[in-house]
C-alpha cells in the first residue's frame, strides 16, 4: 500500500448530498421503473447529456439566481464549466447541435442535477429530475400528451386528489398590456404572482410597487386575478378583460384547446384548474405553463412545466417550438415514504441465502446456488465466517425470506433444509426438488 | 423573456463528454439491464453515492496521478470538493459511515465517474462504471462469487474466448522479499510489470532500474516471471521460488482457492490464467487481483479488480476485508457496436404511430391512442403539422414499425387503416379489432 494511503480521515459526506443504501435504492428504483415505463408507453425516447456543460451554455438561462446557484469552475485546460442545473437547457443545446433529429421529438431524461444552495430539510444540492419534452410541435396536443403522461404516472404511483393548475405566459403578457404595465416587468409580475398563496394579495401588491409598478395598476391586476367559479366562467371573464390584447386572447385559446384535449383523454374537469395566479419562476417560458398539485394530503406541487418556444433559438438561428414537464421525483419519494404508499414487500438483492456449514460443504452449497440461479432466482451464497446462527441473522437483516442449509447429514443424504424466515417453518427436502420447492415458497410469500 | 436570454451562443459540448441520443441510449440500456439483472441474481444490492465528495475523502487514494486527474474545486462555502473518480473509495466511505450495514455486504453500483484528462479516442472525461464488491468477507469464496458473476454477464452479452487473468499483490510482495528489492518499491514494481506486454522485458528492466532497483535484481525478477505451461505448473514453480516468503505463500494459497472454487462454478480451466505479469496500477490492492481479457478478437481487458483489505481502515479504526470488480461498460458498448453484437431490432420509444389527419379527426385519433396504451402498447400520437406523407417519414426515421391512419372515410365507418412500415402492406380494420390486430402484427415483427 502506497505511503499516501496512511492518513486516516473521518468518513463524511458533502452536506446536501445523500448516499442511497439498498433499502432506499429499492424505493427509488420502484418509482423510476414506473415513470420510465409510462414515458415509453407514451412514445417518449431516452436521452442523456453530460454532467459538465460549458459555462456559456448554461449562463443566463435560469435568471440571476440560477447563475448564482450553478456549480461552476475552471478546468485544467482553462475552460469554464458548470454542473447540469436542469434538463431543459441541455436538451435545447442538443436540439440545436443535431438538426438531423426528426421532429416532433419526444424525449425523456432521468438524471441528477446540482444546485449550489444552502442545504435545508428536503432541499438538496444533488437530486434527480425526470423530464419529458416535445420539440417541434406548436400544437396544444403536445401539452395534452405530456399532461396525460404525468396524470397516468401519478395515478399508477397511487396518488389521488390532485389538481392540474394551468395558465399561460401569453395571458400574463396580455395583463401587462391591458394594465399598461411596462412589458419588461412581465417576469417580475409573474414572480410576484407566484407568491400569492404565500404572501397574500397585499404582499404581492407591495412587491409589485417595489418593482416600480404604480399602486393603482398593481391593485387592478390583483382584482382581475381574484376570480372564482368554473374554468369556463374564469376563462370567459379573463377573455373579456383581455379582449383588446392579441397575446392575451391567443393565450386563452391555447388553454381552451388544452382543456378540450384533456377531456378527450378522459381527464376529469374537476381535476383541472385554470389559475391566473400560477406564474412559475423560470425566465424561458413563452406559452402555457402548468403545475400538478396534490390537494389531499396538502403537499403542494409535484410536477411542473410549460412551453418555451424561444429557448432553442438561443443556440441556433432555427426556431423550434418546445414544451415540457418535470416530475418532482425526490418529493414523490419523500411523500410516498411518509404516507406508506410503497408495496409492503419490495424485493432487492437476494430472495434466498444459501448457507455454508463448513469448508467441506462449500462444493455442495455452490451446487445449490448454481441450480437456483440457473432458474433466474436471486440467490446469495454466504461468504463470511459466522456460525449458522450468524448466517440466519444476516438473512434477517437483509429481509431474505428463505434460507437453505446443508450440513453433513443433509449432504450425505442428498438433501437440503429449507427455512422460511417469515413463518419460521423448517423442512428437509431432496436436492432434486429444491428449485420447485423454493419457487412454491416464493409464490406464497409474494401473496 | 428576460433580457439575459438574448445572446446567442454556439451549441457546443464540453470536450471528452458525450450526448447519448435515443439510438445509443437503447444500446446502453440493453447492456445495463443485463448487468443489473445478473448482479441481482447473484445477490448484490444497489447503492448510489453522491457525485460530489469532500476532497479529503478522495485525496491520495488513487496515487499521485489520480489526485491530478480528479476534478476538484472550492464551493461557495469554501469547501474543497471533487467529482467521483471511481466507485470503490465512495463505497469504503459508506462502509465506514454506516457500521450498521450487515456483513458480508454485497453491493452493486452503476454511476458515472470523471477524469480531468486530455480526451482521446475511446477515452472520456465522463463515463459509466459498473462495480460489484463484497465487504466483510476474507474468504476467497467472495472472489469466486464476483468472478462467476462477471463470467455470466460476459457470456450473456455474447462474448466468448475470454481469459480471466489472476495474480496477487501478496505474491508481488513475496517477489520483492525474495529478490531483496526494497518493499517500498512494490507499487513501482507492480506498475512496471503491468507494462510488460506493451514495452517488453527490456523496457520493464529499464524502468525498474530508473526506479532505483539494481540491474541484477531487476533481471532476476523478469526471469522469474517468464513462465509457461499450465496454471498448476506455474503455481508450483512460483511456490518453489517463494518458499521462504510467508506473504508469497499466502498469496499462492489464495490463488489456488479461487481456482478451485471457480471450477465448482464450472468455469473452464482453459479460461483461467495465473499470470505473474498482471499487476494493476491502483495503490489500494492488498491480495488477489484479476482482469478479464477478450482474446478473440483481441480487444484487451474488459473487467478488472482485486482485494483491498486496508482501504476502509483509512476512514475508521475498524478493519474490513473487501474485494471487488469493475466491468468496462464503455468498452463493452464500443466493442458490441463494432462487432454487431446487439440484437437487430432494439425497441425504444413507440411501436405505433397514430397519425392525425386534420383537426376534426383529433378526437378519433386520441381514442385510438388511448385504447392501445391501455393495453400497455407504446404509442406515439403525431403532434406536428406535416401531411400524412411527412408523418410516414417520421415513423420511418424513428423505426416505428406500425402506423395507424384514420381519415374522414375511416372515421365515418368506424375503421382504421393499418400500415406495416417494414412490408409496406396496408389494410383497413374495424376499430374494435385494432388492439388485437396491432398485437398480431407486433408479434410477427418480433420474429
Amino acid at each position: 500500500m502506497g505511503s499516501s494511503l496512511k492518513n486516516r480521515v473521518k468518513p463524511r459526506i458533502y452536506k446536501g448530498t445523500r448516499d442511497f443504501l439498498p433499502d432506499q435504492m429499492v424505493k427509488r428504483n420502484f418509482v423510476i421503473t414506473i415513470i420510465k415505463q409510462i414515458f415509453e408507453k407514451y412514445g417518449f425516447e431516452p436521452l442523456e447529456t453530460p454532467t459538465l456543460e460549458l459555462w456559456e451554455t448554461l449562463a443566463g438561462k435560469y435568471g440571476e439566481e440560477g447563475d448564482r446557484l450553478t456549480y461552476r469552475f475552471i478546468d485544467r485546460g482553462d475552460r469554464e464549466v458548470g454542473l447540469r442545473y436542469d434538463l431543459t437547457v441541455p436538451l435545447s443545446r442538443v436540439i440545436a447541435m443535431y438538426p438531423q433529429i426528426s421532429k416532433p421529438f419526444k424525449r425523456y431524461q432521468i438524471q441528477p442535477v446540482w444546485r449550489a444552495d444552502k442545504p435545508q430539510k428536503g432541499r438538496f444540492r444533488e437530486f434527480y429530475q425526470c423530464d419529458i419534452d416535445i420539440i417541434g410541435s406548436a400544437s396544444m396536443l403536445a401539452e395534452a400528451e405530456i399532461l396525460a403522461t404525468m396524470y397516468e404516472i401519478l395515478i399508477k404511483l397511487g396518488f389521488h386528489n390532485f389538481i392540474l393548475k394551468i395558465n399561460s405566459r401569453k395571458i400574463l403578457k396580455g395583463i401587462t398590456e391591458i394594465s399598461q404595465i411596462n412589458p419588461d416587468k412581465e417576469i417580475e409580475l409573474a414572480r410576484a404572482l407566484d407568491k400569492l398563496d404565500k404572501i397574500g394579495p397585499d404582499g404581492v401588491i407591495k412587491e409589485l410597487i417595489d418593482q416600480g409598478i404604480e399602486r393603482k395598476k398593481a391593485e387592478n391586476v390583483i382584482t382581475t386575478l381574484s376570480m372564482s367559479g368554473t374554468n369556463k366562467k374564469r376563462l370567459s371573464q379573463t377573455r373579456e378583460f383581455l379582449k383588446n390584447s392579441k397575446s392575451g386572447l391567443a393565450g386563452i385559446q391555447e388553454i381552451q384547446d388544452i382543456l378540450y384535449y384533456l377531456q378527450l383523454y378522459q381527464i376529469q374537469e374537476e381535476n383541472l384548474l385554470f389559475d391566473l395566479n400560477l406564474a412559475r419562476g423560470l425566465d424561458y417560458y413563452t406559452g402555457p405553463i402548468f403545475e400538478i398539485v396534490v390537494s389531499e394530503p396538502k403537499i403542494g406541487s409535484i410536477a411542473g412545466g410549460g412551453r418555451y418556444d424561444k429557448l432553442i433559438s438561443l443556440f441556433t438561428n432555427q426556431e423550434q417550438p418546445a414544451t415540457g414537464c418535470s416530475i418532482g421525483f425526490e418529493r414523490i419519494i419523500t411523500i410516498m415514504d411518509e404516507l406508506n404508499m410503497f408495496p409492503a414487500y419490495l424485493s432487492y438483492g437476494a430472495q434466498i441465502l444459501v448457507t455454508v456449514f463448513d469448508n467441506d460443504s462449500i462444493p455442495y452449497s455452490i451446487n445449490l446456488v448454481k441450480r437456483l440461479r440457473e432458474e433466474g432466482i436471486q440467490v446469495d451464497l454466504y461468504t463470511g465466517n459466522s456460525t449458522l446462527r450468524g448466517q440466519f441473522g444476516l438473512a434477517n437483516d437483509k429481509n431474505i425470506p428463505i434460507v437453505l442449509i446443508a450440513g453433513p447429514d443433509e449432504i450425505r443424504e442428498n438433501k437440503v433444509n429449507l427455512k422460511n424466515m417469515l413463518s419460521g417453518e423448517q423442512r428437509t427436502i431432496m436436492v432434486e426438488q429444491v428449485v420447485e420447492e423454493v419457487k412454491r415458497e416464493l409464490l406464497q410469500i409474494d401473496k
